[in-house]
């Protein structure tokens, strides 16, 4: 077995201070330091280079992995499924339906009574603004009180699969993605970064997967650039997080209304369709209201709004202003590729053809990174555990 | 590791004859010995310390648990789940909609089919009166069969996880509650235990709870009041149960229709509400010709005359009238809570609120219970087997 | 442990030539050498007298088995989560839904997406004509491109768990319940076996069943029967494999109109409804056109054809012309049972009764016959890591 590279993660690993990870949720990018996210990258090599090598990483002997999707997802599902499966945890889902926002009392007794065995909770609630990541506190409040009054033996932590505000098991694969490709996070200093909006023929996308890129891009010392139409603005708190992240990181951050002028010298470009802030916020007070009429007319004054703009797409032409004609292209997938799964869409199809392998490879780091805040949320001294495991050498497939 | 605790349960386990558990199912109390019901107490409390000392109690390298709900369920799917991983458990869910009761053949062939990996078999069914009970036995008899026949090389055994006639992995998990709380099996004897039914908007809930409380809390020398409006009358069966085991175990079983009467003195109390058995018996019959509409029309008399008992309510003020003003409040969990979970319910918010913690440490119970039953039923030598897990000391986490 | 049997099976596969397997799936018997079908069954009987002498035959530590069922399935969903379970993977469902069938991209891209940590897939589609096999195909093309790319650290290999021209894992269970109860496979040759369609009130069941048995036991040197009615033609692509193989195999094949004819002096007969082959494609051009009322139009078209076939049913008196009057009657459930599950079906109460332990033993191969699959697509040197195995003799139960 070649563990040249992972001895070296370790080392990487045991000169981060991630301390406070232990025992600790993963539900905003940026409350994490810059040492815990470079922890999660080094678990999760050092995790796909111990499967690839056959070596068992679990830590689990038995304990559920809870997850609770209020949207749909076969992706994250089965990134969830697997990071649990890799430690050794039984995925567990609690199916609550996606058409009621709990609260309060039903929130903690619920989170409460699926947690007496659990060691992690997956949640995605990403449809509703203010209420995704809000909700996810609760239940992180009522394991914790739990936890402190005795009655679950356990801390179970929680990730975060996809919120209103953040998506960062995404945006940690798509560094992930780049730190590989570009041969290391030093390299990424001063590289163009666009998160662009497309156009898709699809109703209101999740604002999350550009807000966490932007949150996250921001703090490698890149020139991130979001682009959209007027009226596609994301979350003020993500772009003023961005703009500080750049401040101290030694990168920048612009809004620019210009696809074009955004391409122009780029080294990476992610262009994929959200939703308008302004109308998810409004959708979510119709939504309270329990106006559902209003919520069907409101999404179709957003699908002719986006109708405005479908120059807004990924072309080859507009691949040819990024730098040198080869910027890399990245997509949360799925993505509307024109002519394939729509007839115009984000993304041009000869422009998705050239990147798919890229594409795929960004989303096999997925099941690592949530591996890897798993790991770091359950054990306290995560180069110490990998180190033992590596010696254990138990094989994953005999 | 301190297994001052563990020492002592086994000690008591090895004391108790429970070998008729081994390879049969857990589907009635009342069918149970004293000595099997404590193994299960003893069982629970072992994995669970065994839980919180880290020590690994899987028993099954593979296997699946097979779980069959016939109703909605969130926390029992999880107490089997969990105590099926704990143990080393696959779990497995047969879906086969809860609209129709199959019946002999049908029940036979699909028992044998989901089974021939199967250690374990929880089943819920608790709609329909007369059926949920019979409809385990016919799973049970099938699987016996298939057994005998060499067609199934184990002999899955069945928990019963509710049924129209009792709740057993409830009940036994609200009397380890009281065992705990109150420092011992031989402290009850002599306590007022009161199963009053409450008030609650929604419809007919099931039989089970009740029957199966005062079934069990019957056998431990305590006063067992069971109180209800006129007409909310439980199975005979179950009071015969009660009036039996009261009998013998030195205790008491009345019925009152007072449920401040009731609560005096009282040293626990569980109000909660259910269907008069009259109605379920009806609704079971409309069932079976297929009478929907006569259902909808039982409902809504129901709910009437559920709404002329309003005053059936756990308050503070009927608190005060219990031992000290401080009985033990319990509750199967969810409850209906005045002015939280709906307008007007079973319980007071401010009683809810101050036995929170304690009624989630009853739920926390839950999986421990099932999962000794499983093993009891399973392990043919259950103290020898546990001090062998305990000699190993395989750790459950890293 | 008596290991005599195992001993020997083990022995028979060392002999057997099926390298060819390792990393190949598994979608149509025809596909597969005369060494290879006897390397499953050796492999399939290996792995059941390992778990009778309670020895763990788990070579995963972890690892996903993703099911992709595109219809409905309670028995060969469990039969695979069995097998999967048995060797150490967890099940992880796709579920799609099965209104819509998916091409191309979507399928390249989903067949990814689900694959990071999943060592097999199961797919079962065979609802139309041309599309399960062909879907099939497209993942596994997927899979493997997505391997050589480097983005699949493993390849995932298929299990055809029946499509619209074979039901492999149901054709394999029957031969092997054929080898165990005639004792071996030599002595297969000369049987008769008689495929025969028989009346269902219900309607369509796909042609998998009937095309994978005449296409597997015309390999063994049986006689192999098809009867049916005018009208139930099964594929020509399926009857041509028959053929060549009995051709080959020194045995025969026949197609007959008349069930009485083809029961006389019958050795195995296998009783069962099926949709005429045109119909099935009529189906799928209609639901190609999205022309869901000219579905429902062929529906009652194909019932009222169904119905002129009453006669074809297997009762005592047809069975009394079979060999010595008890020719072995097989199944792969659930049948039409006259007056039981239906008025007027497939088979009479009376002859179901008397095979039902048969029967059940039929349908019980089917888990470890799929095990033997993803053993012999994962595992280089399978009597190797058998013999491993047994030396180890981890205790699959405590």
């Amino acid at each position: 077995m070649d563990t040249g590279g992972i001895d070296e993660a370790i080392k990487k690993l045991t000169s981060l201070n991630c301390e406070g990870m232990y025992s600790s949720d993963f539900l905003l990018t940026w409350e994490k330091t810059d040492d815990e996210l470079a922890a999660v990258f080094a678990v999760a090599e050092i995790l796909r280079d111990m499967r690839r090598n056959n070596v068992s990483a679990k830590i689990f002997d038995s304990g559920l992995a809870v997850s609770i999707f209020r949207d749909n997802s076969t992706r994250t599902r089965f990134s969830f499924a697997s990071a649990s499966n890799l430690l050794g945890l039984a995925l567990q889902d609690l199916d609550e339906g996606k058409s009621q926002i709990a609260h309060g009392e039903t929130v903690r007794e619920t989170a409460t009574m699926v947690s007496f065995m659990a060691e992690v909770i997956g949640v995605r609630d990403d449809m509703y603004i203010g209420k995704g990541n809000a909700y996810m506190r609760e239940v992180s409040r009522a394991v914790q009180e739990g936890y402190a009054a005795g009655i679950l033996e356990r801390r179970p932590t929680l990730v975060n699969l996809q919120c209103d505000i953040d998506h960062p098991t995404q945006s940690m694969a798509d560094a992930m993605h780049l730190i590989q490709h570009f041969g290391g996070a030093e390299r990424l200093r001063g590289k163009k970064i666009v998160m662009s909006w497309a156009y898709s023929p699809s109703y209101g996308k999740p604002l999350s997967v550009p807000q966490g890129v932007i949150g996250l891009m921001s703090r490698f010392g890149m020139e991130v650039v979001l682009a959209h139409p007027p009226g596609y603005e994301v979350m003020r708190q993500t772009r003023e997080v961005a703009k500080e992240n750049a401040a101290k990181g030694g990168g920048s951050f612009e809004v620019t209304h210009d696809m074009h002028e955004a391409f122009k010298g780029a080294d990476i470009v992610y262009p994929k369709s959200w939703a308008p802030y302004a109308a998810m916020e409004k959708r979510t007070e119709l939504y309270g209201q329990g106006d559902m009429a209003g919520i069907t007319e409101l999404e179709k004054e957003l699908l002719a709004q986006n109708a405005r703009h479908k120059d807004w797409e990924c072309t080859e032409t507009l691949m040819r202003e990024t730098r040198e004609g080869r910027a890399l292209y990245m997509h949360c997938l799925p993505a509307d590729i024109s002519g394939v799964s729509c007839k115009e869409g984000e993304v041009a199809g000869s422009v998705f053809d050239l990147y798919r392998d890229a594409l795929y490879r960004e989303a096999s780091y997925k099941p690592y990174v949530i591996a890897a805040m798993i790991f770091l949320s359950k054990v306290k001294h995560p180069a110490d555990m990998l180190m033992r495991l590596l010696e254990i050498g138990r094989p994953r497939v005999r």
